[in-house]
């Protein structure tokens, strides 16, 4: 048995990828989802809820699955969900590519990443990685039901759908087993909803339940979303204002520059390196 | 960052373990909980239902947890299940056990493993491995029932205790998301449950509820006991039969020998080695 191609195992507040080095396409060529689906593969693979490809952006054919466009980054993150599927972007995912970067490929403390969602710049600080998950948009208000409780929730456009409901009950007592109930016609292909419970001021915890997945352990959008919501509804728009999330997987900030960009930080951990024959 | 030590990712039927290997225990010392919980994380660490650490008999210090006795077995099968807490014997685990001692250490095509259940012999045929699960023993009946549908299960002691039931559907429409309803008379500290469909004479098709776990891919123990419960209501008491059972995680064959002993034969993946920091 021969273990022909490496990986790294990481995570970003347990949302956890396989990382494919792979500088010139050379290794994965298209990389197909029948790989992407052996390694994310929990009992007979690696296990992960994605893969982070590696990939020069100027090494990824035009003909391979959503190829990059009107990017600059040397490096492109080829991100796929655990079913194969392309994603656009992930913003655990990249802290965890940074990570990778800055460890192995000696990256500075500042990196641009290509992603299919454009451009994403990273800033390093201490053990803390930060990335700019671009401008909140607040639409309106539904309504989310969990169980036999209702709650008002945000609508927040994050480039993909959130449904925010701040409640007066800890988020640690509720049934996420299901999909919690929601608004079809604010949201006719799905949404993903975050409850909230307000810690303190500028503290908040935060459960997730992400369209077509489940409860996860860490949404980088979903924690983007909850924070805005928050600040919005707490008269800091864009003011510069800094709050704290508590997930599952882990704690993040979330700062609301004056400039109306979220900017998302938190800590990648890289916990394993290897070779693999999946 | 350093990864510190090396691992094996493997399983049996997607029975999933990561084996360390540590011919003289120094590397691992004792074993913690806490680096066992670290390493079967399916999210912030490696992910595995057990870990297998590869260590000389002589090599495990008497005041170590579960210190195995009147083996001779030159490997001891470290056995724990993915809360850290010890466990007698895997099935499952001895074959990817097995076959790491045949990749890695040279070991031919029979090997006797020390477990904390004894000695185990193991053979290799093939691409397969056989592991002598020892003695079953048959004792009486009583009710299993899977939501509305109840059905009477055979008690079979395989070192560990199981509830085989026969039933007129096919598994795949069972929902197992909860502990199906047994009576606690027979089983007081709990059981595993089989239920099982028959494919054709010699062939059956199973799915199991492990004790403390809920539904797995595979469970060596529970196979065995499916065979045998099956091999009796069919006529073939210790008399030699094979018979093939598939579980959601594979195909693996059961022979009740004249002997009165159950050999379990079955595959053994090793799919990544690397080094972790766990």
């Amino acid at each position: 048995m021969t273990h022909p191609y490496d990986f790294i195992k990481g995570h970003g507040t347990e949302n956890d990828f396989v990382v494919l080095p792979d500088p010139a396409g050379s290794v994965h060529g298209a990389l197909s989802d029948e790989r992407v689906r052996a390694l994310c593969d929990r009992h007979a693979g690696i296990g992960a809820d994605g893969v982070l490809r590696v990939i020069r952006t100027s090494a990824y054919a035009p003909d391979w699955p959503g190829a990059p466009s009107g990017v600059s980054g040397e490096w492109f993150m080829d991100y796929r969900n655990a079913d194969g599927s392309i994603a656009e972007m992930c913003g655990n995912g990249t802290r965890v590519f940074a990570a990778y970067l800055h460890l192995y490929d000696g990256v500075g403390d500042r990196v641009t990443v290509a992603t299919r969602a454009g451009d994403k710049t990273l800033t390093l600080d201490g053990e803390l990685w930060t990335v700019d998950l671009g401008e909140p948009r607040l639409l309106g208000w539904s309504d989310i039901s969990v169980g036999e409780a209702t709650w008002k929730a945000r609508h927040v456009d994050m480039g993909n759908p959130h449904a925010v409901a701040l409640i007066d009950a800890p988020v640690a007592d509720l049934d996420l087993t299901r999909q919690p109930a929601f608004d079809a016609a604010t949201y006719p292909r799905g949404v993903n909803v975050e409850l909230v419970e307000r810690v303190s001021a500028a503290h908040l915890r935060m459960r997730v339940h992400e369209r077509g997945v489940g409860e996860t352990r860490s949404c980088g959008t979903g924690i983007g979303a909850t924070a805005v919501a928050t600040m919005e509804a707490d008269g800091h728009v864009a003011d510069g204002a800094t709050y704290t999330v508590d997930v599952p997987g882990g704690r993040l900030t979330v700062t609301w520059t004056s400039e109306n960009r979220a900017l998302l930080t938190g800590p990648a951990a890289l916990v394993a390196r290897g070779s693999t024959s999946l």
